[in-house]
């Protein structure tokens, strides 16, 4: 097992867990030969659900924690003082090296509290940021935004950085060549945005190392016109809060308005097979969760709400980002 | 007709101007018997289009424009050059009280820095926000977004007044009574957020005069959490886009969805009607343009692509903010 990529699973994170971050865990073991998997929780919970399955025992430890960061809790106390925590120990695995990375449906400001304090920053780092992968309607699908993290008000270096990283990560672990990074601004013109996108601006366009297009607008980012989108925190929550908010409102507009009469009501039952899949291919669940990048490790959030098949995609994620020495290529061009 | 409203209308501006501009004007005079339209612009060309109607020429003046402001001109300059242009001959007359609004299809940059600088700030305003009605999902129907201009990084202060002139706004305008204020932020904790957030916030809570309701997030935006929605330009334009792109790359999605076998086509045809219905109460274009408060009289951004409906809209959102005193309550409440 020395070439087996060791994954920490925080079995109590998440509106399903334990149930459904064990089943996810375990449909990842069945893809991966690679894979070893610590699974962090309440040992007894977490054992009821593995024994629900057959699977590779050699490959799965269950570490036992008597404590659980609720979602409620303020993140910053909740990983100075639950230290028996799966989030506080799984982190601590990470930064000691005794696993490779972390993987939790849990709270996020803990899990961004935690990879900043517990695993630590990659040396030359200034900020880890936490990067979601967002649907587009382009043949890629997906471009990644970065940063929706908890810290606001970054400086210009740091949207350097996440453009550099980012472009590392689309390009070695979603395969994209020579990714495409622009500026989340609010014209194209080069002259045009605030302080920040103004100063940061020059410095990405100074960099060879990166793909950089330029300004981009946010009502062309659903349609995929950057592969890295590169935005401040503040900038980005509300990106992906508007995605999750416009969607959700316009989906059950349409809903309601298939339902309005008969007529609407018979053809809603033809069209919904079509539009159900349609859908399937423009949501934010699809991917793996967020890869929180910079740190050393990798620590990977999925939303709150993930089933099974997320934290599988999430833990096989961590693989590739592992195979592909993300980290050592940061490292290299942070440098 | 001393008692009679006088608006300017930018017959130059916008995709389908003279004709739908025109149109929208003759639109507006039948509706209300108050109206009294100056139409800017190539005279030729705006009478072609006039002598398509009957209307009450005693309620109509044509007033030639030599020059026109192109949508891609760089707007400081166009303003600064073109003073023979329906937008700076407009802004001009309502400057001087001639008129008491000015509404344009036009170049959204040439209005507002034609508003700034040629109708002016009304005293005590220190910025003048654009600011757009944005559809929500509540009985309502639609949210004031305040603002959406050109100018970034607002000081707190701009952001309290914004508050107050978009309650105002909401209020008389739209006969809400007692409209709710939220500020955008990316969580509802009165602590998160970033510098310019966390300095408003405390200042819009000792605000007597309005009804705030603390941070709101933008998921919930689009589901109407607050009557007035406060941001700083930067967000606000960030908002509005990706209101229009995730709605045109979801809709051009289930399109694509119902089109993709014959069962979901026969669909498609049955839930056509009931589904353009609903689609059309989200819409941006159903609501008048985005006024931009805090001048000396009004000023009106319709969207480029207006057809006559939002022109003839604007121009009754003229009157309603005329008829309510708007920049009385305006100077009452800032001072």
């Amino acid at each position: 097992m020395t070439d087996s990529i060791k994954v920490v699973l925080d079995a109590m994170g998440g509106d399903y867990a334990p149930a459904e971050v064990v089943k996810g865990g375990i449909e990842a073991l069945a893809k991966s030969d690679s894979l070893y998997l610590y699974m962090l929780g309440d040992e007894t919970a977490v054992k009821v659900e593995l024994d629900k399955y057959e699977y590779d025992h050699s490959r799965v430890s269950v570490i036992h924690c008597s404590e659980t960061v609720e979602m409620s809790e303020p993140p910053v106390q909740a990983v100075m003082k639950k230290k028996d925590s799966s989030i506080v120990k799984g982190m601590l695995m990470v930064h000691r090296g005794e696993a490779q990375a972390f993987v939790s449906a849990g709270s996020t400001g803990a899990v961004l509290v935690g990879g900043q304090t517990k695993v630590g920053r990659l040396k030359g780092v200034e900020r880890p940021p936490l990067a979601p992968l967002i649907p587009t309607d382009n043949e890629r699908g997906c471009s990644l935004l970065i940063d929706c993290g908890a810290n606001v008000d970054a400086r210009p270096s740091m949207l350097v950085q996440f453009a550099k990283m980012g472009s590392i990560y689309m390009e070695s672990v979603m395969g994209i060549a020579s990714p495409t990074v622009g500026i989340v601004n609010i014209g194209a013109e080069e002259e045009k945005g605030n302080a920040l996108v103004k100063e940061t601006y020059p410095l990405l366009k100074e960099c060879e190392d990166i793909n950089f297009i330029g300004s981009i607008e946010a009502r062309d980012i659903p349609s995929g016109v950057a592969d890295v989108v590169v935005c401040e925190a503040f900038t980005g929550n509300i990106i992906l809060k508007m995605y999750e908010g416009v969607a959700l409102t316009l989906i059950d507009k349409i809903k309601a308005g298939m339902m309005s009469n008969l007529r609407s009501k018979i053809g809603a039952l033809l069209v919904k097979p079509a539009l159900k899949k349609t859908l399937k291919s423009f949501s934010m669940e699809q991917y793996g969760g967020a890869p929180m990048l910079g740190l050393n490790g990798l620590v990977v959030k999925t939303h709150g709400n993930s089933k099974s098949v997320e934290i599988c995609n999430s833990i096989l994620q961590c693989e590739q980002f592992e195979k592909q020495k993300i980290n050592e290529k940061i490292r290299q061009r942070l440098s």
